[in-house]
């Protein structure tokens, strides 16, 4: 273990650090908020920023470690003395996500429940021998990757054991294989994408896969909850680069896939994709990998209106025109985007394209996009309003925390529909989180944008700003219950890419049907019979 | 039920035809062979071609239906006396698919096992009472769509229990809904393909979709068994087509999928495809749907070689150039093309490629393509060499036909691999298939073509042609065993887009794992508790 002082988290040598315990990322990266902002913020919420700092670490209540001392015993007998932690900084840099309920309970001094240890396994074995001793001793399971989750799936809940370990997963952060012919790689589920990114750029190749959580998650964490990316246009979902899986569980090891395609039953990396650690642990992923880009090219496009922009970005996904990147803002979205970028804001909404490739590539599909969007009534404006934009995609989290310090809460929620649904949806989500959110503590702003497109849908992606409130948490559940509703009434699913964890399992039975989840506990019945995995999580509840 | 004279199999007023009982297809498309073809096939096999007509009709054995009357009137108090059939003719029709093995027994009089019934339900509620009646009773259900099956998935296989139907689809042929905004259609499971694009071209949409199986296979069908057609590089395959599956089992309904990607938990639509069967009737499958190309393209290329050629198709299938269709025939299956097209042969081996979209997108398109292809050495034919083909592109089970009555087997069967696997796996089976076949009653051609290209690999689609022997069936199975074990030993999947019904069965613990194969079983045990559903079909049988 690497730590410098006795308060610090005790994570393997080498390996990468953990976020801050109360917020996203590098505590050094923590920003403060202009006072200019705080005032527009005030006026807009209709409410009074106050502040709302985290408590200090050392105020932090962490429950007691509850593992069996024999039971300990026998996990470092796996891990080695080295990578089993049960001090308080690396227990609470593992009791949850970065969902806003997480972070409003870490910064108010809660860190309950916590995992009793954090397990740092070095390899798939280590995994399985692991997985086989908390199976025997009943000990709960929580895999552990970037840590990113924004849906509560890794809350270290017991399950009605005794005792629940944080399986973390950053030794496990290799390039295990490449293959230049098949354009595949095989990477340790626990690598964080930045690392990814620079182990395939030695071969002159890149994943693609960008999501605003891309500097912390990882790969396993990826697959296991079928993650989309911001160039999912041209690069894909993550589940659609996948080629193979190999996964532990309480009952060995469960592989699947490996070649390009096949009609050899159901396609059991399905299986696995989504899973969220409740039916293994991913520990290897193979991906397909693409040729480095040689130039990567944005534009904004400008439209009367959400619809208009909506429909163009349809248009362009069912031609033949192929953007890497392809987002429309609704007007609200369009008008803050343009604020926190400093930029006079245009009227109607905006549309972001961007194209990656060689040369070539890239002129001529951003003619042909162009001549698609040009044809459904958009305005070029050029690569200038994307740039502040792409310097900022992957630093919106930080954001939230400072405006969390300063009694705001902004919080994002997403789904995707048909093309048919999604204006309406769109609708009936806004009105129903402006609605859930206004009263006497003030009022939200809601925005939206379409992030992900395909030939028979899209994915919106909705951020709300509000005045905390005198019960935050209450404050959220509420506006997001409300949303939540909405989406399962206008045919939209509970998540297009945030998974669902703790928070979107009360809508699963409702998504899959109550056949669904049958079939998903029977899986989980064959792989972990005693049910140690990730408990509470994805699966809904048996049928009373 | 129409039916002209008492011998003629019941089917429904107004559906489809059945195929031959001993063949493929329409009796009447029967073709004769050409003495000339005779003579060079017998040269080149060294085998003298003996007669081996199909037995008539009604020489030929069926096993006493075994349906309890009971039984029998619940079942027709479900679907009606009209559409329950237990004549021979009918049963004769149902009693397996189309593989070799199929018709080698069906032609030498052998029809057992046969169904018992055939069931013709109207719709989705009428399968879930049948299969309600039929769990409840202990009788064995076979969905049945067009028949094609060439891996034994058909067979009427009564799985320890006293009686087994086939359940008949033909009837759920709607056009369920079509909704122009989003690009999708629902359409019944029942519906073979040349009805599904007439139903489509009323809107000018296709679903690309074109196995050689076309004239008959059903949308369900290439649902249960995972599908790819020949256009598979521009169209995808049929699980990429898929947004949305209805199954009806004996536990009720199970619906998947539906808004365009979710990140909702595993994606149940991938138990579904590719379930053969085994765990629910699929009735519905929601489709992605295209615009119907204003233009058909297509190209012969020559090669010097077959690695050369795959290369050549591995260059574009990592570009950005995007195909239709694209193909490599290896050196032999080159010759063999040329000869039954009455081409002179061209040394080396060939390629063909398609496109299809508008005027400017194939231009553009084919530019693009041609481009890698030259650089990766080949040489372009134009369209000519393709017509043949094109022409005769779904005939081919016709031909085997025909060779069958003359004595010969012509089989395939198919795989797919790496890129980097696919050469010597393409090298393993050949020579597999030549030594298992070469012996006192002569030798076997064998040939091979790329059929399906993805970034990651290929698929290998082998034709192997040779003297039936004294022992056909025997002869055939010794093939496919060398083959199959070469597959597995060389990185190939067991199959590519044929399934696995009985006839891969054996070989799916070790394509799946153990763990996987226990994973199917569970999901079965949710669905199905009782087993009903195509037994001995697919799912290995549980670990000793």
């Amino acid at each position: 273990m690497a730590h410098d002082d006795t308060n610090a988290p005790r994570r393997p040598a080498g390996t990468a650090p953990d976020m801050s315990w109360f917020g996203w990322g590098d505590p050094a990266l923590a920003r403060s908020l202009d006072p200019g902002l705080r005032d527009l913020i005030a006026q807009v919420l209709r409410a009074r920023p106050r502040d709302m700092p985290p408590v200090p670490e050392e105020e932090v209540r962490l429950p007691a470690p509850r593992l069996d001392p024999r039971v300990r015993a026998r996990l470092t007998e796996v891990t080695g003395d080295a990578h089993l932690a049960d001090d308080d900084a690396t227990r609470l840099r593992h009791c949850g996500g970065k969902s806003t309920p997480d972070l409003l309970m870490r910064r108010a001094g809660s860190a309950d429940p916590a995992p009793d240890a954090v397990l740092y396994p070095a390899d798939h074995d280590q995994v399985l021998r692991l997985l086989e001793v908390c199976s025997a001793e009943g000990v709960a399971v929580v895999p552990f990757g970037g840590g990113t989750s924004v849906v509560g799936g890794l809350t270290p809940l017991s399950g009605g054991f005794g005792s629940v370990v944080a399986l973390d997963l950053r030794r496990l952060d290799a390039l295990v294989s490449f293959d230049p012919e098949s354009m595949t790689a095989v990477l340790g589920a626990g690598v964080r994408t930045p690392r990814a990114e620079a182990l395939l750029a030695e071969y002159g190749c890149t994943l693609g896969h960008m999501p605003q959580s891309y500097e912390y998650a990882t790969i396993g964490g990826y697959a296991a909850t079928r993650s989309s990316g911001q160039a999912s246009s041209g690069y894909g979902r993550f589940e659609d680069m996948v080629v193979s899986l190999r996964a532990a569980t309480p009952r060995g090891t469960l592989a699947a896939g490996g070649p390009p395609a096949s009609a050899a039953g159901p396609d059991l990396r399905h299986l696995l994709l989504g899973s969220e650690g409740t039916l293994g642990v991913i520990t290897e992923v193979g991906v397909r990998v693409r040729r480095r880009p040689e130039r990567v090219l944005d534009e904004a496009w400008s439209f009367p209106d959400f619809r208009t922009g909506a429909a163009a970005l349809r248009a362009v996904a069912q031609s033949d025109a192929r953007p890497t990147m392809a987002r429309v803002l609704d007007e609200s979205e369009t008008f803050v985007g343009a604020a926190l970028g400093g930029r006079e804001a245009t009227p109607g909404c905006q549309a972001v394209v961007g194209f990656e490739g060689t040369e070539a590539e890239v002129d001529a599909r951003a003619a042909a996009v162009g001549a698609v969007l040009a044809a459904a009534g958009g305005t070029r404006l050029g690569p200038e309003p994307v740039a502040h934009w792409r310097e900022n995609r992957f630093s919106a989290p930080y954001l939230r925390d400072t405006l969390l310090s300063a009694g705001i809460l902004a919080e994002t929620l997403e789904t995707a529909a048909s093309w048919t649904d999604l204006v309406p949806l769109h609708a009936a989500v806004s009105d129903a989180l402006t609605a859930a959110l206004d009263g006497d503590e003030g009022g939200a702003v809601v925005m939206c944008h379409v992030s992900h497109t395909y030939a028979t849908g899209a994915s919106l992606y909705f951020t709300v700003a509000t005045a905390a409130g005198s019960a935050p948490l209450e404050r959220w559940e509420r506006a997001k219950r409300a949303a939540s509703e909405a989406i399962v009434a206008h045919g939209g699913t509970i998540t297009h890419h945030h998974a669902v964890g703790t928070d979107h399992r009360p809508w699963m039975a409702e998504e899959i049907g109550a056949l669904g989840a049958d079939v998903l506990r029977a899986a989980k019945g064959a792989l972990d019979p005693r049910g140690i995995l990730n408990p509470g999580k994805l699966i809904p509840a048996p049928r009373g």
